[in-house]
């Protein structure tokens, strides 16, 4: 009688495991609604075996927008709050920054100041406070920084401002076989030091903006050296651009908040392959920040239209995440 | 007397296949010598868990240089043949080329004539063959050619003249946990559609060098098109720059054949971890070629000179490789 026994014993396991499998909510911080449903059924009709829509897992390659998108980017970049702190932090050596803009109005934490002179001003920011010293040394002073800095409304560290929907989603897309891609407008070396431990996305998956590096000698050692050049912009038209450069494969799916996310949607839609083209709309004034057409930061008004007469999903902060951050389940 | 005898078995079974694990040559067509006890010694160091040189898998990135190192770069490199069958193709809708040089020497099949022209020369061959169109129908038009055309010395497909032993050191170091990436001074966009395929590198592992692709709008409809405007030279102090923009880690193990090759070997070396730094040296006229200080394809100088000063592995293809392609051993 073992044989038989043995046999009901897997056979309990394996109903009970695949029920469990079910019941199980991969997604617990989304409400039930449409973009919830929309991701789900996505996934499930590209990973099933045998079905007409299947695709293969090497081609399962997902790209998310940063900020705005995996975490916040009110009330300002936090690239730019970084460009900041590190100015003040180097004010010691530029004793000239006292009285030169964008430096005078930088080191007053003016940044209505900063922003009169311009897309240039803020360039003059991120060179002086992001080039001048090696890759390595760059990647410490990030690390470090984004260990200590804290978000001005929250009172909490950066990185506890993902939002813990967009982990649950990477999580889910990587269990199904995705490769998770960070195509960020921000800077690639400012966010490698810590989209691993953060968001399970490898320096090797992160596309950004970037700055001219050089590979030099220094006392026998070879350095690679950050100058003071743009080298790359990964936003806009450039991020189908930085796709191409890095992953040479087009994604299925993607993900953004903002009209410099459109080109990355629109490539992705113009595929072969079924895909997923999904806009979080910040609609939650209290929890986050509710802005879109009119913003400075993160506007998202061509996108909106363009997600509408393409019938990709729109997450509506507000009514589709149940929690936002992780602190505010504790 | 179940538990003891199920105990012996499973120690029979144990003892077996560590024995057989250990009797399996995973490098057949290397024969025994200094190189590849070199690599082998280098695997177990960095694998060995509770070893003191034990590397994470995720720092196990291994680059590879493609021409003269993982297939034959000689007479020409073989993108070059490429570019000049592209140019043959094209001439029809160029009746300009017949008298306008480096055309009319490339339609003559004047390879020298081509050379008269120097580098410029050889960038308005490429420039002509490559830009112009879509990264799809470039990606359709390499493909079709590789499948196609033929290396003049062997008569055979370009994609059989791989190296076997290199072949076998990419399955054993990706066995062993190590991320395989191509690091080439050739079109990342000539390499990605057959490399996946032939060294089992798929388009995100491989880095190199790149035209300026830009992103447009054509019958409503996305597309990359390729610009004649060089974007990026992966090549001698470009290979850690493009190592450091696409991959974000120093890898630890790297493999070239020239002078080319040198600082990616030199950035490798000058990591925290344990390293391999490996060049192919062609020193076989039978079967293959060799050249090395005076060559104009694939110069090995002062790389030679480096690897002896620093006790770099050098592979000596004549004595250490059995086999070079695998239609040898058929």
């Amino acid at each position: 009688m073992k044989k038989p026994f043995l046999l009901m014993v897997s056979l309990a396991v394996g109903l009970l495991t695949s029920s469990v499998a079910t019941a199980v909510d991969e997604l617990p911080s989304w409400n039930d609604g449409k973009a919830k449903q929309a991701i789900i059924q996505f996934v499930h009709k590209v990973t099933k075996k045998d079905g007409p829509q299947f695709v293969q897992p090497a081609q399962r390659i997902a790209v998310f927008d940063n900020d705005g998108t995996l975490w916040a980017e009110q009330p300002m970049y936090v690239q730019l709050a970084f460009a900041l702190d590190r100015v003040k932090a180097m004010a010691p050596e530029h004793p000239e920054w006292k009285t030169k803009e964008p430096f005078k109005s930088a080191l007053a934490g003016d940044l209505k100041g900063v922003m009169l002179g311009g897309e240039h001003a803020l360039l003059d920011l991120i060179m002086a406070s992001h080039a001048g010293i090696t890759t390595e040394a760059f990647a410490k002073i990030v690390s470090d920084w984004i260990a200590d800095a804290r978000h001005p409304r929250f009172d909490r560290f950066y990185t506890d401002l993902v939002y813990q929907p967009m982990l649950e989603l990477l999580d889910y897309l990587r269990a199904n076989g995705f490769k998770t891609y960070i195509v960020s407008g921000g800077g690639i070396e400012f966010m490698r030091p810590w989209t691993e431990k953060v968001y399970g996305i490898p320096p090797e998956q992160v596309v950004g903006s970037s700055i001219v590096t050089k590979f030099e000698m220094r006392d026998g050692k070879p350095v690679l050296t950050r100058q003071p050049k743009v080298n790359f912009i990964d936003d806009k038209a450039g991020k189908p651009v930085g796709i191409n450069q890095h992953i040479g494969r087009r994604p299925i799916a993607a993900f953004g908040n903002s009209d410099g996310d459109l080109q990355m949607l629109q490539w992705t839609a113009a595929g072969n392959n079924p895909n997923l083209c999904l806009y979080v709309h910040h609609t939650d004034a209290q929890r986050e920040w509710a802005y879109d057409r009119e913003s400075h930061i993160g506007r998202l008004d061509k996108g909106l239209d363009e997600a509408k007469a393409k019938g990709w999903t729109v997450v509506d902060m507000k009514r589709d995440w149940k929690f936002i951050y992780l602190f505010e389940k504790r």
